[in-house]
Protein backbone atom coordinates (compact mmCIF):
# COMPACT_ATOMS: atom_id res chain seq x y z
CA UNK A 1 0.00 0.00 0.00
CA UNK A 2 1.50 3.58 -0.92
CA UNK A 3 1.33 6.21 0.98
CA UNK A 4 -1.34 7.64 -1.56
CA UNK A 5 -3.48 4.63 -0.59
CA UNK A 6 -3.52 5.45 3.30
CA UNK A 7 -4.65 8.96 2.75
CA UNK A 8 -8.00 7.99 1.47
CA UNK A 9 -9.04 5.13 4.03
CA UNK A 10 -8.98 5.98 7.70
CA UNK A 11 -7.92 3.61 10.52
CA UNK A 12 -10.17 1.58 12.06
CA UNK A 13 -9.83 3.00 15.49
CA UNK A 14 -13.34 2.10 17.47
CA UNK A 15 -16.54 0.76 17.08
CA UNK A 16 -18.43 4.25 17.39
CA UNK A 17 -16.32 5.34 14.49
CA UNK A 18 -16.91 2.68 12.29
CA UNK A 19 -20.44 2.22 13.07
CA UNK A 20 -21.63 6.00 13.67
CA UNK A 21 -18.95 8.24 12.28
CA UNK A 22 -18.60 9.70 8.72
CA UNK A 23 -15.03 8.04 8.16
CA UNK A 24 -14.88 5.88 5.56
CA UNK A 25 -12.67 2.90 7.62
CA UNK A 26 -12.68 -0.19 5.00
CA UNK A 27 -12.03 -3.49 6.69
CA UNK A 28 -10.38 -6.03 4.40
CA UNK A 29 -10.82 -9.92 5.05
CA UNK A 30 -7.05 -12.30 5.46
CA UNK A 31 -7.13 -12.19 1.82
CA UNK A 32 -6.65 -8.53 1.40
CA UNK A 33 -10.33 -8.55 0.44
CA UNK A 34 -13.95 -7.27 0.64
CA UNK A 35 -17.44 -8.46 -0.52
CA UNK A 36 -19.46 -6.64 -2.98
CA UNK A 37 -23.00 -6.26 -4.12
CA UNK A 38 -23.61 -5.07 -7.55
CA UNK A 39 -27.27 -3.97 -7.88
CA UNK A 40 -29.10 -2.71 -11.45
CA UNK A 41 -30.05 1.09 -10.00
CA UNK A 42 -33.30 1.00 -12.18
CA UNK A 43 -34.75 -2.70 -11.54
CA UNK A 44 -33.00 -3.06 -7.88
CA UNK A 45 -32.25 -6.75 -9.18
CA UNK A 46 -28.70 -8.64 -7.38
CA UNK A 47 -26.28 -8.53 -10.23
CA UNK A 48 -23.13 -10.34 -8.81
CA UNK A 49 -21.40 -10.40 -5.72
CA UNK A 50 -18.19 -9.42 -6.30
CA UNK A 51 -15.07 -9.53 -4.08
CA UNK A 52 -12.44 -5.78 -4.41
CA UNK A 53 -9.22 -5.36 -2.99
CA UNK A 54 -7.71 -2.07 -2.16
CA UNK A 55 -6.30 -1.09 -4.82
CA UNK A 56 -9.78 -1.64 -6.88
CA UNK A 57 -11.86 -0.31 -4.06
CA UNK A 58 -9.68 3.12 -4.84
CA UNK A 59 -9.82 2.93 -8.72
CA UNK A 60 -13.50 2.30 -8.21
CA UNK A 61 -14.19 5.42 -6.23
CA UNK A 62 -11.99 7.80 -8.65
CA UNK A 63 -12.80 6.60 -11.65
CA UNK A 64 -17.06 5.99 -11.05
CA UNK A 65 -17.05 2.24 -12.68
CA UNK A 66 -16.49 -0.63 -11.10
CA UNK A 67 -13.29 -2.74 -10.41
CA UNK A 68 -13.28 -5.77 -8.84
CA UNK A 69 -10.31 -8.27 -7.60
CA UNK A 70 -11.00 -11.84 -9.51
CA UNK A 71 -9.94 -14.67 -7.42
CA UNK A 72 -10.05 -17.23 -9.76
CA UNK A 73 -7.96 -15.00 -12.42
CA UNK A 74 -5.75 -13.14 -9.23
CA UNK A 75 -6.00 -9.80 -10.99
CA UNK A 76 -7.29 -6.42 -10.94
CA UNK A 77 -10.34 -6.89 -13.09
CA UNK A 78 -11.77 -3.63 -14.58
CA UNK A 79 -15.51 -5.08 -15.12
CA UNK A 80 -16.46 -4.71 -18.78
CA UNK A 81 -12.68 -4.37 -20.53
CA UNK A 82 -13.52 -7.40 -22.48
CA UNK A 83 -17.25 -7.73 -22.75
CA UNK A 84 -18.03 -3.87 -23.20
CA UNK A 85 -20.71 -4.20 -20.25
CA UNK A 86 -18.39 -1.57 -17.79
CA UNK A 87 -20.79 -0.73 -14.60
CA UNK A 88 -21.23 2.99 -14.30
CA UNK A 89 -21.50 3.74 -10.19
CA UNK A 90 -24.98 5.17 -9.45
CA UNK A 91 -24.26 4.85 -6.15
CA UNK A 92 -21.70 3.45 -3.48
CA UNK A 93 -22.72 2.24 -0.37
CA UNK A 94 -20.89 0.66 3.34
CA UNK A 95 -22.01 -1.36 5.60
CA UNK A 96 -22.23 -0.87 9.32
CA UNK A 97 -18.87 -2.39 10.09
CA UNK A 98 -17.52 -1.33 7.13
CA UNK A 99 -16.64 -4.78 5.82
CA UNK A 100 -19.02 -4.79 2.77
CA UNK A 101 -19.89 -2.55 -0.44
CA UNK A 102 -23.17 -1.96 -2.22
CA UNK A 103 -23.15 -0.75 -5.49
CA UNK A 104 -25.68 0.13 -7.69
CA UNK A 105 -24.83 0.30 -10.87
CA UNK A 106 -26.11 1.29 -14.74
CA UNK A 107 -24.84 -0.87 -17.37
CA UNK A 108 -24.84 0.13 -21.33
CA UNK A 109 -25.90 -2.31 -23.89
CA UNK A 110 -27.38 -5.82 -22.81
CA UNK A 111 -27.46 -4.85 -19.58
CA UNK A 112 -25.99 -8.04 -18.61
CA UNK A 113 -23.63 -8.89 -15.77
CA UNK A 114 -22.85 -12.62 -15.77
CA UNK A 115 -20.20 -14.56 -17.90
CA UNK A 116 -22.72 -17.13 -18.40
CA UNK A 117 -24.53 -14.46 -20.68
CA UNK A 118 -27.87 -13.92 -18.66
CA UNK A 119 -28.48 -10.05 -16.99
CA UNK A 120 -28.14 -11.34 -13.54
CA UNK A 121 -25.39 -13.89 -12.21
CA UNK A 122 -28.57 -14.99 -9.76
CA UNK A 123 -30.85 -16.32 -12.55
CA UNK A 124 -32.01 -19.40 -10.75
CA UNK A 125 -34.17 -20.31 -7.62
CA UNK A 126 -34.01 -22.13 -5.08
CA UNK A 127 -37.37 -23.35 -3.42
CA UNK A 128 -37.84 -22.93 0.14
CA UNK A 129 -40.16 -24.00 2.67
CA UNK A 130 -39.14 -27.32 2.64
CA UNK A 131 -36.07 -29.78 1.68
CA UNK A 132 -36.83 -33.34 -0.66
CA UNK A 133 -37.08 -36.27 0.84
CA UNK A 134 -34.22 -37.85 -0.71
CA UNK A 135 -31.65 -36.19 -3.57
CA UNK A 136 -30.24 -32.75 -4.13
CA UNK A 137 -33.07 -30.00 -4.33
CA UNK A 138 -33.94 -29.02 -8.02
CA UNK A 139 -33.31 -25.27 -9.50
CA UNK A 140 -35.60 -23.49 -11.26
CA UNK A 141 -34.34 -20.95 -14.06
CA UNK A 142 -35.54 -17.33 -13.65
CA UNK A 143 -34.39 -16.07 -16.63
CA UNK A 144 -34.39 -18.37 -19.58
CA UNK A 145 -33.22 -16.28 -22.49
CA UNK A 146 -29.38 -14.90 -22.24
CA UNK A 147 -28.72 -11.48 -23.34
CA UNK A 148 -25.81 -12.37 -25.21
CA UNK A 149 -23.70 -15.09 -26.63
CA UNK A 150 -20.48 -15.71 -24.31
CA UNK A 151 -18.49 -17.53 -26.44
CA UNK A 152 -18.59 -14.62 -29.01
CA UNK A 153 -18.17 -12.64 -26.47
CA UNK A 154 -15.49 -13.85 -24.48
CA UNK A 155 -14.13 -16.50 -27.21
CA UNK A 156 -11.92 -19.01 -25.35
CA UNK A 157 -10.86 -17.64 -22.76
CA UNK A 158 -10.73 -19.52 -19.59
CA UNK A 159 -13.84 -20.04 -17.44
CA UNK A 160 -13.52 -18.11 -14.04
CA UNK A 161 -16.15 -20.46 -12.41
CA UNK A 162 -13.76 -23.17 -10.11
CA UNK A 163 -15.70 -26.40 -8.96
CA UNK B 1 -21.98 -32.92 8.17
CA UNK B 2 -24.79 -35.98 8.35
CA UNK B 3 -26.06 -38.69 5.51
CA UNK B 4 -29.00 -36.31 5.63
CA UNK B 5 -27.09 -33.31 4.78
CA UNK B 6 -25.78 -34.57 1.57
CA UNK B 7 -28.65 -35.53 0.08
CA UNK B 8 -30.18 -32.13 -0.38
CA UNK B 9 -26.98 -30.78 -2.17
CA UNK B 10 -25.22 -31.96 -5.00
CA UNK B 11 -21.93 -33.18 -5.49
CA UNK B 12 -20.08 -30.30 -7.55
CA UNK B 13 -19.31 -32.55 -10.88
CA UNK B 14 -18.53 -30.01 -13.74
CA UNK B 15 -18.80 -26.32 -14.68
CA UNK B 16 -21.83 -27.33 -17.00
CA UNK B 17 -23.64 -28.79 -14.02
CA UNK B 18 -22.91 -25.87 -11.79
CA UNK B 19 -23.74 -23.04 -14.34
CA UNK B 20 -26.41 -24.35 -16.60
CA UNK B 21 -28.21 -27.06 -14.64
CA UNK B 22 -30.80 -27.75 -11.73
CA UNK B 23 -28.81 -29.54 -9.08
CA UNK B 24 -27.94 -27.37 -5.89
CA UNK B 25 -24.79 -27.56 -5.61
CA UNK B 26 -23.46 -25.08 -3.68
CA UNK B 27 -19.91 -24.47 -2.81
CA UNK B 28 -18.53 -22.93 0.85
CA UNK B 29 -15.45 -21.50 1.26
CA UNK B 30 -12.00 -22.91 2.78
CA UNK B 31 -14.17 -21.73 6.50
CA UNK B 32 -17.28 -23.29 5.30
CA UNK B 33 -19.24 -20.40 4.52
CA UNK B 34 -21.09 -18.80 2.16
CA UNK B 35 -22.01 -14.78 1.47
CA UNK B 36 -25.46 -14.04 1.45
CA UNK B 37 -27.03 -10.98 0.39
CA UNK B 38 -30.42 -10.10 1.95
CA UNK B 39 -32.91 -7.28 0.10
CA UNK B 40 -35.84 -5.89 1.19
CA UNK B 41 -38.86 -7.85 -1.19
CA UNK B 42 -40.93 -4.92 -1.88
CA UNK B 43 -38.07 -1.78 -1.47
CA UNK B 44 -35.11 -4.10 -3.21
CA UNK B 45 -32.85 -2.52 -0.88
CA UNK B 46 -29.83 -4.23 0.07
CA UNK B 47 -30.18 -4.94 4.21
CA UNK B 48 -27.12 -6.79 4.76
CA UNK B 49 -24.67 -8.90 3.53
CA UNK B 50 -24.16 -12.19 5.92
CA UNK B 51 -22.89 -15.50 5.58
CA UNK B 52 -24.39 -19.16 6.17
CA UNK B 53 -22.62 -22.65 6.75
CA UNK B 54 -24.71 -25.66 5.69
CA UNK B 55 -26.41 -25.86 8.68
CA UNK B 56 -27.70 -22.61 8.42
CA UNK B 57 -28.46 -23.06 4.47
CA UNK B 58 -30.49 -26.12 5.20
CA UNK B 59 -32.58 -24.10 7.92
CA UNK B 60 -33.01 -21.37 5.59
CA UNK B 61 -34.50 -23.75 3.05
CA UNK B 62 -36.39 -25.96 5.56
CA UNK B 63 -37.94 -22.80 7.98
CA UNK B 64 -38.41 -20.34 5.27
CA UNK B 65 -36.58 -17.95 7.50
CA UNK B 66 -33.21 -16.72 7.15
CA UNK B 67 -30.44 -18.45 9.46
CA UNK B 68 -26.69 -17.56 9.07
CA UNK B 69 -23.61 -18.41 10.82
CA UNK B 70 -22.64 -15.28 13.04
CA UNK B 71 -18.42 -14.93 12.34
CA UNK B 72 -18.09 -12.61 15.22
CA UNK B 73 -20.47 -14.96 17.70
CA UNK B 74 -18.98 -18.01 15.81
CA UNK B 75 -22.11 -19.79 15.93
CA UNK B 76 -25.92 -20.17 14.55
CA UNK B 77 -27.82 -17.02 14.01
CA UNK B 78 -31.29 -17.69 14.00
CA UNK B 79 -32.09 -13.63 12.71
CA UNK B 80 -34.55 -11.75 14.72
CA UNK B 81 -34.30 -14.80 17.54
CA UNK B 82 -33.37 -11.61 19.99
CA UNK B 83 -34.51 -8.40 17.68
CA UNK B 84 -37.88 -9.93 16.84
CA UNK B 85 -37.13 -8.93 12.83
CA UNK B 86 -37.36 -12.73 11.66
CA UNK B 87 -36.93 -12.81 8.16
CA UNK B 88 -39.24 -14.56 6.14
CA UNK B 89 -37.39 -15.65 2.61
CA UNK B 90 -39.95 -14.83 -0.23
CA UNK B 91 -37.26 -16.10 -2.44
CA UNK B 92 -33.91 -17.66 -2.61
CA UNK B 93 -31.51 -17.40 -5.48
CA UNK B 94 -27.89 -18.84 -6.32
CA UNK B 95 -25.33 -17.32 -8.67
CA UNK B 96 -23.67 -18.70 -11.31
CA UNK B 97 -20.72 -20.45 -9.51
CA UNK B 98 -23.51 -21.36 -7.01
CA UNK B 99 -20.77 -19.67 -4.09
CA UNK B 100 -23.38 -16.70 -3.23
CA UNK B 101 -27.19 -16.84 -2.15
CA UNK B 102 -29.46 -13.71 -3.01
CA UNK B 103 -32.15 -13.50 -0.29
CA UNK B 104 -35.42 -11.56 -1.16
CA UNK B 105 -36.97 -10.99 2.70
CA UNK B 106 -39.89 -9.43 4.36
CA UNK B 107 -39.51 -8.37 7.76
CA UNK B 108 -42.07 -7.24 10.71
CA UNK B 109 -42.37 -4.95 13.13
CA UNK B 110 -40.15 -1.93 12.16
CA UNK B 111 -38.56 -3.75 9.14
CA UNK B 112 -34.95 -3.34 10.19
CA UNK B 113 -31.81 -5.32 9.73
CA UNK B 114 -29.62 -3.71 11.31
CA UNK B 115 -27.97 -4.12 14.94
CA UNK B 116 -26.91 -0.45 15.03
CA UNK B 117 -30.96 1.00 14.62
CA UNK B 118 -30.92 1.63 11.11
CA UNK B 119 -33.25 -0.08 8.13
CA UNK B 120 -30.40 -1.53 6.35
CA UNK B 121 -27.28 -2.35 6.93
CA UNK B 122 -25.97 0.13 4.53
CA UNK B 123 -26.93 3.33 5.71
CA UNK B 124 -24.06 5.59 4.44
CA UNK B 125 -22.52 6.22 1.16
CA UNK B 126 -19.26 6.90 -0.35
CA UNK B 127 -18.50 9.32 -2.91
CA UNK B 128 -17.51 8.27 -6.24
CA UNK B 129 -16.16 9.81 -9.35
CA UNK B 130 -12.81 11.46 -7.46
CA UNK B 131 -10.77 11.16 -3.98
CA UNK B 132 -10.28 13.76 -1.90
CA UNK B 133 -6.40 15.65 -2.10
CA UNK B 134 -5.78 14.19 1.59
CA UNK B 135 -7.26 12.88 4.15
CA UNK B 136 -10.20 10.04 4.07
CA UNK B 137 -13.15 10.05 2.64
CA UNK B 138 -16.20 11.74 4.29
CA UNK B 139 -19.10 9.33 4.34
CA UNK B 140 -22.86 11.04 4.29
CA UNK B 141 -25.70 9.52 5.98
CA UNK B 142 -28.73 8.11 3.55
CA UNK B 143 -30.75 7.14 6.78
CA UNK B 144 -31.03 9.66 9.39
CA UNK B 145 -32.74 8.14 11.94
CA UNK B 146 -32.88 4.97 13.60
CA UNK B 147 -36.28 2.42 13.24
CA UNK B 148 -35.45 1.19 17.00
CA UNK B 149 -33.09 1.24 20.10
CA UNK B 150 -30.78 -1.48 20.11
CA UNK B 151 -30.05 -0.75 23.53
CA UNK B 152 -33.66 -1.43 24.30
CA UNK B 153 -33.60 -4.11 22.24
CA UNK B 154 -30.13 -6.16 22.45
CA UNK B 155 -29.74 -4.49 26.24
CA UNK B 156 -25.76 -5.40 27.09
CA UNK B 157 -25.27 -8.15 24.46
CA UNK B 158 -21.94 -7.37 22.96
CA UNK B 159 -21.64 -5.51 19.55
CA UNK B 160 -20.91 -7.84 16.80
CA UNK B 161 -18.87 -5.32 14.84
CA UNK B 162 -14.91 -5.88 15.40
CA UNK B 163 -12.17 -3.79 14.51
Amino acid sequence: MSKNDQKIFADRLSIEQVEEGTEFAPKFDRDGLVPVVATDSESGDVLMLGYMNEEALKLSIKTGEAHYYSRSRETLWHKGATSGLVQKIIEMRIDDDQDAVWLKVAIGESGASCHVGYKSCFYRAVPTGSVPDKGPITLTFEETEKTFDPEAVYGNAPNPTKL
